[in-house]
């Protein structure tokens, strides 16, 4: 009794509030561990650990430090109370205890067998954070900095296979792996391995969407360090960014799928409305992400234009760039939509025309800024994925299960790769060559995505089953598949096929004068032409005009009979650059945005910038001659469609 | 029945998890919604309103509409249940309803008085927010920025002055509120305005160290635009950084202070276990904050030497500056001292120490994304005091007390500030003249400490009329006294009486040939020169050569005996710098650290630098020559002492 009365004191009111910052403690330290660790790889150009696997590797030893060394058990939680008369859970709980009034806020249901994990350390319980933290809180920054610097040029024309790989890719992976799944848990009843629990081919659908996302982030890391073919980087970047969202629509669209009848029977009604819910809630998210981007853009370009003063600011355009960006997110979660694809889709929207109007300290800055938030984001999720093997006090480790999930996951890669690529290839004027298909199913890694999507949900027996498999499967594929990484480019000789080849690259090329040869392959890529066309044109004449200062006049672009309107939202610089092709300047420079730490710095960015710009101004000038937008420059230039000459201009 | 059992259905579960997306979402659109009245307001030159203001304007406003616009009362809330088998409060709470388990999350004990308060309005109280989100997340990046920007020459040519400012003058200020609000508490009671509350002098004391703290914000923001006198700008910012500390950890001291029997009596060995905590805690902090930086400084250090390409990873390190930075609050908060005290001084040893070892982009970018966070959390906080005018419910409101407070905080300043310069006077060479004194009288703003400190505690009935009153005395003194500066300013003549000026002014001033009558000037300001000879000289004999890749090398000023442990700690770049005066180019730049978004930054920042450093080399030359340090020099390089020499070399 003594010691229950403690909790009455200040000393454990203390104790409560310095646990929290131990716990934060821990994190910190875990995260300067790791960047002191990677800092000594990347002086000794070790690629074998990536910072994620790293972060991941030592969550994993302090899990185990906390779990077998701390034992504080809590005597008190862990014990069910009964009270009659509540008839259901309030928000905020007051409950009168020895003349004393607590106040208790509500945290979640949970099921009755789960009560048991509640007993023991309590310093376990306290690192096992709240999963709606990833969501809110850590994803966002991660999806943001993705979508913001999604390398434009190279997306857009590799947009047709993107999304085949991204929705269709996604789909079939989801649908393989969840009836490889659901056979394996059948086998696995039936030979007695597994007892009798609910587990419907929904479930089993659910874990196949969960696993579908791909998070090549230590590939890509490596990618951009080796200077990797830019198609491959852009076709396997293009694919992870998009196939989170879809599969995040996906999981949500599944775990409310519920058909009226018998769970295993398929209804028809029901699948359509989940179809149906899949559709709305990606289009509607899409739409709110983009219409923020677009308020952003508005906004920035306004003041750009009415207050000639902005760029005095930065700070301020900085930070209106952040909250309206976070807003786009907080909306479409309160309006029931998913926000990290709202958020997704924003930062694409804001990359491509927010980022114009900004002044070049703001450029930097939100640059930066990004970056940075997305570090750190990223390492504590793998720090904690780490520590959740041990802190996690629901586990349920049943190895048949993670062996029949490791094998749906690379069957279900398989045949999301091979025959796309095999369609697309019927398409595309630039084939997907047979070692780029194989590094794409080699770099099908599972990451943060997988991670949060499972630990979202782990009430029933089943989805703590998934969870389990789902945190091993990506330990596997980060360390084994993102350290085999370099070998695996060797050994598909992918770093000697440079066909289309970086910026920087492009430069080097130049120098030691290949750059003809170059030019001619860059005119074949000319894949996905006519919806590329299509969006180019009403982009170029109509969207940039309104949004930036860049493109031409409004005035020419729009019918007669809109002058006055036109004339109204045109931004006055618009005119001036008639004669220039503002899109080369406009659109973000390949390597400007994903520039990250790894980038040595040592040229000041001034000079870097001028001498850049012209190489990528000429090359640029050409491609966009060789898909079909030399129309337009035509009737203003009286030069397009020569691509030499067009590059002097 | 039927209503109460939607709670356990799973949209509730969905409208408990969007309406904290609402609440950030409103959070969101008050700040868009600041950034851009304030964006309109500077480019109106319109300086009555700065952000702070702005953002209280909207909060208040939100606030009123959330509190009589939206009303869903909840049903559940504000009954007490009694629970007999519970004999104390768990920190989770399971408890069984109609057979469903919830898990309740423990958040506080409260008195039987406030429980009126938490019937009705929901969205109130989600709007409500946890006081520690303050302490834990709002102001520890405020205060680092505070430290980090701190315009070390100025401060450490001041330290005295601002030192007794925040040490003594807080205490008096304390001491002076106190017995004021005593007085008027007793006056009250005794006019029966005031019912027979616990209202010991403690609880005034502990009012009055709350309202202790300044926060010049909106001053020193308005000081910078105007460039007003660089001397009182640092005298304003150095005592209201400090006395931050002090208030903070003096209400803590006040808090915790308990006499052994009446507690209206004074008991010396309770008051001096008082003093005792207040030494230890701020000692500790002031400990744990400089550790850490040199940790940080030692590592960046190594790194430098070591490995010569950290430069390369700007990313690593700009996180390593912030993991560690925010670990020392961490660590001092976890060990029970002051985490605010503990990362205001990591700040300034970060930028004393490890900001000259960092590469020139992570030196931007500490910068900027500190300057970053600062802006938000303030915005947030000052927006948060509108909203809790209307959204607290459980205001107390005591015109007599508010009035008598106001007195008190007025009368407190004044005897704080006439007296204290009236003895400093008596040392400074460089007097404190009568206008800085009414200005600097005219200053005392309060704000966001106050604030913290005031809604940390609300239990008792004393608490929430203190807080009450602590808030409209913010609101009081950020409008009025904000909002009166400039004409504040332009009636006590400081603009025109340009004494010591900004370094960018003096470029100015030198460019229309007054260089020779402001160096005069300058030579004449050699307050607490002794003070800051012996810390200066200790500092750069030894702990900048170990700490940084400036000074002179350890092997010249550690004794013979030490060689092989000094040219172990020495870095080779040291050696090179012998000739040069390492200090001038590694103590910050005046205002490298502090511009911020209402710098305008048309000329480029590299061509900038070059011709400000040139001016404040010489200047700052002079200054050190005359401040007893030419001695060093003269020893080296044989030319100290001479300002216009040394200047050249």
């Amino acid at each position: 009794m003594e010691k229950l009365k403690k909790y009455v004191s200040v000393e454990d009111e203390d104790h409560f509030y310095h646990q929290g910052a131990v716990e934060l403690l821990i994190f910190n330290f875990l995260l300067i561990l790791t960047i002191l660790t990677i800092w000594l790889f990347k002086n000794h150009r070790f690629r074998f650990l990536h910072e994620t696997g790293g972060a991941m590797l030592y969550g994993l030893l302090m899990g185990l430090i906390i779990r077998y060394v701390t034992k504080s058990p809590d005597v008190e939680s862990g014990t069910v109370y009964e009270c009659e008369k509540l008839k259901s859970g309030p928000s905020t709980l007051l409950i009168n205890i020895t003349n004393q009034v607590y106040e208790y806020q509500y945290k979640r249901e949970i099921s009755h067998h789960n009560v048991n994990g509640h007993q023991g350390n309590a310093m376990l319980q306290k690192m096992t954070f709240d999963p709606s933290i990833f969501f809110n809180i850590l994803l966002p920054p991660i999806i943001f900095h993705a979508g913001y610097s999604l390398k434009k040029r190279h997306f857009f024309r590799n947009l047709g296979s993107i999304l085949t790989y991204a929705f269709l890719g996604t789909a079939i992976s989801c649908f393989f792996l969840g009836l490889i799944m659901y056979g394996f848990v059948k086998a696995m009843v039936h030979i007695g391995q597994l007892k009798q629990w609910e587990f419907h081919f929904t479930d089993c659908l659910f874990f196949g969407s969960l696993m579908s996302a791909t998070d090549p982030v230590t590939v890509l890391a490596i990618f951009h360090e080796l200077n990797v073919d830019t198609d491959l980087y852009t076709l396997l970047f293009g694919e992870s960014v998009l196939n989170d969202a879809v599969a995040i629509v996906l999981t949500h669209s599944i775990s409310i799928y519920s058909p009226k009848e018998n769970p295993n029977a398929f209804d028809a009604a029901a699948f359509f409305q989940s179809v149906g819910n899949f559709l709305g809630i990606f289009a509607g998210s899409f739409a709110m992400g983009s219409s923020y981007a677009v308020v952003t853009a508005l906004i920035s370009f306004m003041h750009l234009t009415k207050f000639t003063k902005l760029c005095e600011f930065p700070m301020l355009e900085t930070g209106l760039f952040f909250l309206l960006s976070w807003s786009a997110f907080l909306s479409a979660e309160a309006a029931g939509l998913t926000g990290i694809v709202a958020v997704l889709f924003c930062g694409v929207t804001q990359a491509h025309y927010t980022y114009n109007n900004l002044s070049p300290d703001s450029k930097m800055r939100t640059k930066q800024l990004f970056e940075f938030m997305n570090f750190l984001a990223e390492n504590v999720i793998f720090c904690y994925m780490g520590l959740a093997l041990f802190t996690f006090q629901n586990h349920i480790f049943n190895p048949l299960f993670i062996f029949g999930a490791l094998v749906a996951v690379f069957v279900a890669r398989a045949s999301n790769i091979y025959p796309l690529s095999f369609l697309l290839n019927l398409g595309r004027k630039q084939k997907i060559p047979r070692n780029f298909q194989h590094m794409m199913m080699f770099s099908g890694l599972r990451g943060a995505i997988a991670f949060a999507l499972a630990i979202r949900d782990t009430d029933s027996q089943p989805k703590q089953m998934m969870f389990t498999t789902a945190l091993l499967i990506v330990f596997f594929t980060v360390w084994v598949f993102g350290g085999g990484t370099t070998p695996m480019l060797t050994w598909l000789q992918i770093r000697l096929v440079l066909v289309g080849v970086d910026p920087d690259e492009d430069m080097k090329a130049k120098a030691t004068s290949q750059s003809a040869s170059n030019l001619d392959k860059n005119t074949t890529k000319t894949e996905s032409a006519w919806l590329f066309r299509i969006w180019y044109g009403f982009d170029h004449k109509y969207l940039k005009p309104l949004l930036t200062h860049a493109g031409p006049p409004l005035t020419s672009t729009l019918p007669e009979w809109c002058n006055p309107v036109a004339r109204l939202l045109t931004s006055p610089s618009a005119y001036g650059d008639q004669l220039k092709d503002g899109d080369t300047d406009y659109i973000i420079n390949n390597d400007e945005l994903t520039e990250n730490y790894e980038s040595s710095s040592h040229i000041p960015v001034p000079a870097q910038d001028s001498t850049g710009s012209i190489q990528t101004t000429s090359k640029e000038d050409i491609q966009e001659g060789d898909l079909g937008l030399g129309g337009y420059k035509l009737q203003l230039q009286h030069t397009g469609g020569q691509p030499q000459k067009n590059s002097l201009a």
